[in-house]
């Protein structure tokens, strides 16, 4: 079994250029507060509102900007702002749920983006090939805490980053794991 | 593989007789609101503010009134409340959390009580005979929502109540499961 590191993704959304301007000012750049494990990506200083009906959350955003603004949420935080929680894969934002991102300059009634991340194992090439995982593939994962159990059909993505398993803090807290954690590849 | 019924169990509380006067009044007596699964157990009417610092949560007090008053919240919960949390089985409560109880007559400081239940199977005696099943016996039970996953080292309690598995929030929603779905013990 292949030791895996956890990384434990909390609420936060990635915001295209367009909606970062709307919310924070006319070529506002985002500031970043710390790197991420996947390349290229980071926490940045800036957080949003996001608004559904009288109840709010803060949430964080993740920079660069990309094509489409999306908003990252677990199913906890979906009961608490009464959102209708859609479980699905970064990037797939058809028909995902809506809410209002509220900046310090605008707001954005946003129809569709707002998911629930299906959890997925970010692979390094390298590791890919060593351990023959192809990208889009299934695998399942052993944790080994006070709260054992096995994650099943995680979906693998290769890339340049570092290999780690991305889960939300429903995910961690059910499986008593806290970030850095160690868990278990099965292969 | 056999079926087993998830019940979700919110935050709530157990309260001593005494510990429930000192919040509601002297011999004061929970109202029932509805029975729940296991033979004798209730959901009262009564709810208790939990305050730790200057945050506060609501509980519903779960009935009869039992020897030790014990509070269980979910690790979002104890997060949310900045407490410690502290994994247990559902009578145990040395070493646990401690918080502030609010009634309408009057307040306690808990020094210890508060836990995060471990997941547990109620299992109905003549299903254990049947399927030959012992009390204290750790089983496992697959999910096969679009969360798919297998928990682990779930603890039985064979007694005179319907069988059920006992999740809390955050297990329920890692596991896409809400109250009432079907999970199967790996027997």
């Amino acid at each position: 079994m292949k030791k895996i590191i956890t990384e434990v993704s909390a609420r936060h959304l990635h915001l295209s250029q367009k909606d970062l301007e709307i919310l924070f000012g006319k070529n506002y750049t985002l500031r970043k507060k710390a790197d991420l494990s996947q390349t290229g990506h980071f926490a940045a200083q800036e957080t949003v509102i996001l608004l559904n009906k009288k109840k709010s959350l803060t949430a964080r955003i993740i920079g660069p900007t990309r094509a489409n603004t999306q908003v990252e949420l677990s199913m906890t935080d979906c009961k608490f702002l009464d959102i209708k929680p859609v479980l699905k894969l970064s990037g797939d934002i058809k028909n995902s749920g809506s809410i209002i991102l509220v900046g310090p300059k605008g707001k954005i009634r946003l129809n569709s983006g707002v998911i629930v991340a299906k959890r997925h194992l970010h692979l390094a090439s390298l590791d890919a090939k060593k351990w023959q995982i192809k990208n889009n593939q299934k695998v399942s994962v052993q944790v080994k805490s006070e709260r054992e159990l096995v994650f099943k059909n995680i979906i693998v993505r290769v890339g340049e980053g570092q290999t780690r398993l991305h889960l939300d803090t429903d995910e961690a807290n059910a499986a008593g794991l806290k970030n850095g954690d160690i868990v278990y590849l099965d292969i």
